[in-house]
């Protein structure tokens, strides 16, 4: 389908991505950047890339798909390195889990240009990075958003979905606004509170204590607060406006639960946790488990 | 180790804590009974309890070992049906998850005899209920706590520590307000948030197919909002004093989240995961597992 992939981090993600499209026979060759050239080199010996280009733009020379897939915060940069060869006859993507800034940015960055870019959103990933750890399957059987805004072209946005649909991906598409939106609902957000319940317990003088009493329910539900902090620090300020609008919705839900709580309206809790337990039960991903 | 279990409702605490006190020769006869004539039926059909009391008092009738798994707002009639046959010849325990509330009600129900009661909370459970799911590991590998007053006699103490221990559990003993205190943080607070986020995100037009872009980080985090409503109503108003002592410390950590998002602070936010991140990481039931 692509002569050739310019593949622009040889990380975790970007590695695993090169693999598959490979096996699928997507991609003819593969060339790779990464910042650190021992990276890349290592991208080589392991058969992931099929050349080492000296920078970001060169791995884009003669490319006919490009995947951006560096932190958030090295988007931008990433971007104006690449701006002079980005045409139509070139697809780019990115992997960053939040679109709206990345969207601004390539506005800003490839201006007249910015229909070759298809903002992407893959919904998966490892607790180790790095390209030791690619794997070809890192994306089969997930989700992937696609954000398209009004400029981009609609040739590219049915390549790219018929791209990941061909590594075994369901693909959605939305606009990058209720992207943001969605994942400060139900990832940033709950990053967010898993983190401030440790702290607030810790806060407490037998903070500790009560932590070693802690079972299977406290082990899942704050199983994300182990999180890494430079990701989740880029995540929490990059999709902050949404994330705030989020937490005023949850605050609003968990003070109904309170003022149930004060006023002991035994009925009115039940009748909530009732619906909301529904929900869950019935939600895609819901398995009985052990508590 | 005992003669006879009386089981006070058959459902998967009740259940499982007889299946395991067979299999681990710890009780040679179990006598039960539940709320509704067919549960009790259903328990004897599948071989959990070896007879069926007409009533609580009848399944406490010669036997030297008694569990009350009922809701804690079934315990005060519990208590009070049997009553007249407690005495320091009967070992009385109850699995409930707030214990404050439960020993004040002995005191009143058991007056000279509360000496008999060692009022017990294992930690753990299932998403579902009822006497099909009981399961003889249940209480494998698990904590419990038990929370004597000083009335307690240390010998149904000791005995009560041994049995728990037997079903491979291990025992800790702490008052009454420290247990309540800590479950409250640990464990009621988490499920009322998990309530919450869910009752805020559908309380959004968009609520729905949020949930749908939802992937494994909020699968594990919103696990125990499926919980069961009776049950949890009963938590939540019984240990009200704790659970709102605990949501304030909560609420503040969160405002401070939210803070220095709003500021943009990345170096505070860092630094606040990263402390966090490591407690949990370091935290007893710590797995490495994918996100």
């Amino acid at each position: 389908m692509f002569e050739q992939l310019g593949l622009i981090g040889c990380g975790l993600m970007g590695g695993s991505f090169a693999l598959a499209c490979k096996r699928e026979g997507l991609v003819k060759r593969v060339v790779g950047y990464s910042k650190s050239p021992s990276t890349t080199e290592r991208a080589k010996q392991l058969g992931i890339i099929d050349d080492a280009a000296p920078s970001a733009l060169l791995a884009v020379s003669g490319s006919d798909l490009v995947l951006m897939a560096v932190p958030v915060s090295a988007t931008e940069n990433t971007l104006k390195a690449i701006a002079n060869l980005v045409n139509p006859k070139t697809m780019v993507m990115d992997v960053g889990s939040t679109k709206k800034d990345v969207v601004d940015m390539a506005r800003r960055v490839l201006r007249t240009q910015v229909g070759s870019f298809v903002p992407a959103h893959p919904i998966t990933g490892k607790e180790v990075a790095g390209i030791e750890h690619a794997d070809v399957n890192l994306y089969h059987g997930q989700q992937v958003v696609l954000t398209p805004i009004e400029k981009t072209l609609t040739s590219h946005l049915r390549k790219a979905s018929a791209l990941w649909t061909a590594l075994g991906c369901r693909v959605l598409t939305m606009s990058p606004d209720a992207h943001d939106a969605a994942f400060a609902s139900v990832s940033h957000l709950p990053h967010m509170i898993a983190f401030a319940l440790i702290k607030g317990i810790m806060a407490q003088p037998q903070g500790s204590e009560y932590l070693d009493l802690a079972g299977p329910g406290f082990r899942d539900f704050s199983r994300i607060a182990a999180s890494d902090p430079q990701v989740w620090r880029d995540i929490l300020l990059s999709n902050k406006t949404q994330l705030l609008a989020q937490s005023q919705y949850f605050r609003q839900a968990l003070e109904s639960f309170e003022k149930m709580v004060e006023a002991e309206d035994g009925d009115a809790i039940a009748s909530e946790i009732a619906k909301v337990s529904e929900i869950r039960a019935a939600w895609r991903m819901a398995t009985n488990r052990t508590a």
